[in-house]
């Protein structure tokens, strides 16, 4: 099964982003002893149907203005009923450039400079940066952090809203920590939203990155009874590590939502590239479906390993992972602040992470670690971290 | 020289607007006998430098996020040195997702709604709807449009600005009629701009496609000596006819100008496809400027072909083409309005153009006729259109 994850595949050939830039966007200098496990993406080469997909579109040889946006949506429906009973309308799916656009097109459609945007932190950093950069400011929502697992604390978060709040942006499965949100705590975000009369965005990019025995919930299906605005983003460019293909898919049941979401995409001009569109409707296919169960099966044992070595740091503590290939260690135990230890692993181990700051509130002191990677890579990092933090035995 | 210039090819196949949509887009009843003509791409397969580079993406199997835009960036800075002389520091660029993007981000960047652009009509549809969507109003500066060339009218155009004009959207070369504006045009703009402190952008996306014995000039090398504030946007897209792959470029040399344009771009997380950069990179190579030069010379045999037949039908006057592979034909001399005018071109004669009206003033009895196909095609439509207006001969 595992083969062609196991095999060796040189990312700094086809200048990744997460091999050749890390020096550029985290100032760790390059060298060929550094491992990145930083940008999510992952480190396999793209299986025989993803790349006969490209070979064909440059055999037919045609890169023009095309029209056949109406199969990839097919593909997405076929997907998401058959992977996550999910049934999609397809004229509810709009296309956009990413998930990072789609986020930023959301904030724009349903909130004005000034507004506030909710997150669960600590949660991607590109949330509050996006938030920050359209001129909205962020209400940050904290996990609770206690033990190895990342609870949500709707309680709490009562007190926390501003009543500026236009829209919740929640992570399901959530980066980083891994949680594949029960369906009742799924609900239970719902009923807040609906409280407070704020749109729930959900950004469900890593839905199908879920280990083997946890089921990912829609949050589709836990809308029914509460009276809430709802807005679904999601993209094969995770589950088949193809970014850099730039394709998201915006799915909004409600019709007045999405007009106003498709104004705006048509303000700035957005529409689905051919790379995109073609890798989708080719990833979204009973091939990958079977390639993304193996996956899934790989990245538990790199979970089991990373784990594994993690449990030998003293004061280091991995979440367990339900979902993503995100591995989050919150290294608060070790008393070592957030300079220090991105010094060591950086400096001695020579690992470049995720900073964990940038997460927001429940971010210090934590780092986190991409997985999706071939075995001996997450083997290797938990030796030299092991050895990195040998004096803390 | 031009085989693979005739060669049949059929675009029905791979679904491209031009063949598969225009039923969708322009009401016209599809069939197999209809000649599309409308739409701004080539029918021409693409050159083996451009599939090879996307056969060469398929063999590497790496579609995540990349870092390397900068090759890219070094191709397009060859390309303006080589084929425009013009020297463009690779730092001013900033890719975008299209020249449709460019033109939203620069409208979002520097108006505000109820400012107002200024455009040279008739021009390019979507400028003005681009800037109605985003709420700014057009302001019309009509071209003169007797005989068979455009040209500006700067002196009635003084009279026409309202004085919330914050934008000039320059069209160079020009589409529809073919204009490639000369250096005291463009002086005359320059000048026009700075005079009433409007922002000067210009859409050169067409500047490759000039006819043999025509000198393109970069908008870029008429500015000394005028304070005006200058944006130039293009893009391989047209060139090559590689649309779908969604990239253009935005170059910009005032600082100040490129951080607020790329601002706004950050807030919608605009950032290039692996595609649109491969193609880009081959396309702006000596041998993509091998073909440019072939395929220019039998765009020349195809303007030939169609004027020869426009000028046997009386009342129909063809602009003279000195750029693009766009046929602006005047049918006003012939009495039909615009209804009967599309009722007879797309019902008898069976050819989808660009309808006129939609250009602005100044389009209306006019319709746009894409030559990018196959010299077959273009004597096809030549005699289609001549039985179409033979009552009046
Ligand atoms: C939760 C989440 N949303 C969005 C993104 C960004 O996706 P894209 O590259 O499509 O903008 C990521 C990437 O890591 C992510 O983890
Ligand atoms: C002058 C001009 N600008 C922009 C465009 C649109 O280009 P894109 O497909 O890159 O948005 C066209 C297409 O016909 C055009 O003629």
């Amino acid at each position: 099964m595992s083969a062609t994850f196991d095999d060796a595949y040189d990312r700094t050939a086809t200048r990744s982003t997460k091999w050749d830039a890390y020096e550029t966007y985290l100032k760790v200098p390059s060298g060929p002893d550094v491992l990145p496990m930083w940008v999510a993406d992952m480190d396999f080469p793209a299986p025989d149907f993803l790349t006969d997909a490209v070979r064909d579109l440059a055999d037919k040889g045609d890169f023009g203005y095309f029209a056949h946006v109406d199969t990839m949506c097919d593909a997405i429906v076929w997907w998401m009923q058959t992977r996550h009973n999910w049934t999609v309308d397809p004229a509810h799916i709009t296309p956009v450039l990413s998930l990072g656009n789609a986020i930023a097109m959301a904030i724009q459609t349903w909130s004005n400079p000034g507004d506030a945007v909710a997150i669960m932190t600590p949660v991607y950093h590109e949330f509050a940066s996006k938030i920050a950069r359209n001129g909205r400011t962020v209400t940050e929502l904290p996990l609770l952090t206690d033990g190895p697992r990342f609870e949500m604390d709707l309680a709490a978060w009562e007190t926390r809203l501003t009543g500026k709040e236009r829209i919740l942006l929640l992570c399901s499965p959530h980066n980083p920590g891994g949680r594949v949100w029960s369906a009742s705590e799924l609900d239970g975000v719902a009923a807040f939203c609906a409280r407070h009369d704020i749109l729930l965005v959900s950004d469900e990019v890593h839905h199908d990155i879920v280990l083997p025995g946890e089921t990912f919930t829609p949050t589709a299906h836990v809308l029914a009874g509460h009276n809430v605005r709802f807005v679904a983003m999601t993209s094969a460019s995770k589950t088949f590590s193809i970014a850099g293909s730039r394709l998201g898919t915006v799915i909004i049941a409600d019709q007045a939502l999405r007009n106003a979401f498709r104004h705006t995409v048509h303000c700035s001009d957005i529409a689905p590239n051919l790379l995109g569109t073609v890798l989708t409707r080719a990833a979204y296919s009973p091939q990958g479906a079977a390639w993304v169960d193996d996956m899934n099966a790989y990245i538990a044992g790199n979970v089991a390993a990373f784990k594994a070595a993690i449990d030998t740091i003293p004061g280091a503590k991995m979440s367990d992972l339900e979902g993503t290939y995100l591995a989050w260690v919150d290294f608060s135990g070790t008393g070592l602040n957030d300079a220090d230890l991105w010094a060591r692993v950086t400096g001695e181990a020579k690992i470049v992470p995720s900073p964990g700051l940038p997460f927001g509130t429940g971010g210090s002191q934590g780092l986190r670690f991409n997985l999706g990677t071939q075995r001996a890579n997450v083997l290797e990092a938990g030796e030299r971290l092991k050895r990195a933090f040998s004096d803390l035995q």
